[in-house]
């Protein structure tokens, strides 16, 4: 896409030593997702895989679940003055006799919900518009040192971050650990969105078998959207949330935090994680 | 506010080891900011200084400007089926004579922008909406090795990190490196959206003399909000994107990244900076 890192000058400073050079960010550019011609929604995103980005984020808001629901996606020119096109703009259309939930702008299924606004309602709203429950039959089951060794297998395969230092990173792994698929982006929301929309558009959904690792914090968002994609397992570098843990619980998702070296704390659905298997101390 | 971590049993493996204890966790909850009863926008937050959080969130999309725009603050009852208080909805009204801008649930100030959906109509905007441009007389000048204290001092203050390590944090400091607050968050925006609202209520904007610090990223939205409050320098201790340097150039808002150690990147405004108290080096 090309657009993917910016050029830009910059200072710098390193020890009291002052010097001029061009340096290299990862860009960052405004994308409006329409639905059938409607406006949805406006994501700041790292541009590139921008239909991906879409279709993930409808499967994310319980829009999309499988292949077929998608007719097509294309990029909406004159969306300028002059008529040109931005490659900000992408309308996704869907199939015929798609059911479209009622979504505006902002994810409302937390104010439509009955018990009103709060973190029981934002649980019920995705457990009654997941598409694919998790089910993962046979059980996918994780080895802890399979687990530790991931991180180090996404960091290897960032190319971007590498020479930005600015991107938020998501991977698919198999259950024994093979790299499926990587996305990096601005925004840790819109890697998780790309590497949905991409299994989406290609068949693949749910990733029954697969686990999801994040570079950052697990948030209630991002267990949101490893449901919706019925993804049995969700790993990160960082902290999780309690909305997200709680989440995690009530729909049987394996959520796995902290996961550094040869630790991690496990949060919920540990039947997946193969403890047996790990001696304990002393 | 009682709600900001909250306790979960979680499964700990540690170098094959597995022990079963409780965790705290940072909280995050959904909170809905309505304007004058009518819902706005919802973010997912760690509950405490909402308030602050609606105030600041209005101040960076242009909606309040000082103290006096301010009518009150309330939470909203009757928000769930049986009436009571979720504490997860606030409404705020403005005061008489407040003119509302054409804000939709999303931050649609791209979408009206005569030059379609870019990254230059996403800083076109912003100039357009602030109303404290950066002003800063006499300006404000820092010292690199000021700056580069910073970080650690961050660090210090932040309670919550220390028993979740799940939080992004920011803080105002003085030109002279005093910590005049600071605020933690499970959403980086909110941590700067509460630090801006209080500001607001108490009087304190613009924050022409102060500097703003993150513990993460800077993206074009933290770069915005910084604009919004009138804020001349934002330091990020990880990467910014290009839209915030970009945008950084276009308002007068000194960038400074990668601040670590006593190194750091400077992206714009470099005037603020004491670049001649450095001694070259050798």
């Amino acid at each position: 896409m090309g657009r993917v890192t910016e050029r830009r000058k910059v200072i710098r400073i390193r020890d009291g030593a002052v010097s001029t050079r061009p340096d290299t960010l990862v860009a960052e550019e405004p994308l409006e997702i329409r639905l059938n011609g409607k406006p949805l929604a406006i994501t700041m995103r790292t541009p590139g895989d921008d239909f991906a980005l879409a279709a993930g984020f409808l499967v994310s808001e319980g829009v999309l679940a499988e292949q077929g629901d998608l007719q097509n996606i294309v990029y909406c020119a004159g969306a300028t003055v002059d008529g040109s096109n931005t490659y900000n703009v992408v309308d996704v259309r869907t199939a015929p006799g798609v059911k479209i939930p009622d979504i505006t702008l902002e994810r409302n299924v937390y104010t439509t919900s009955s018990c009103g606004l709060c973190g029981k309602a934002s649980l019920d709203a995705v457990r009654t518009t997941a598409r694919w429950p998790i089910s993962d039959t046979p059980p996918v089951r994780v080895d802890p040192e399979l687990l530790a060794s991931l991180p180090d297998r996404l960091r290897a395969a960032q190319r971007v971050f590498d020479r930005t230092g600015g991107l938020h990173a998501a991977a698919l792994f198999s259950g024994d650990g093979e790299l499926l698929d990587i996305r990096e982006d601005v925004g840790r929301h819109n890697a998780v969105d790309k590497l949905v929309g991409r299994a989406l558009q290609s068949g693949g959904l749910p990733l029954s078998q697969a686990i999801l690792l994040v570079s950052g914090r697990a948030s209630f968002e991002l267990a949101q959207k490893a449901v919706m994609a019925g993804i049995p397992v969700l790993a990160a570098v960082s902290a999780p949330s309690s909305l997200a843990v709680d989440l995690a619980a009530e729909t049987g998702l394996t959520l796995v935090g902290f996961l550094r070296g040869r630790s991690m704390n496990v949060y919920a659905g540990e039947e997946r994680i193969a403890l047996q298997a790990a001696p304990a101390r002393g």
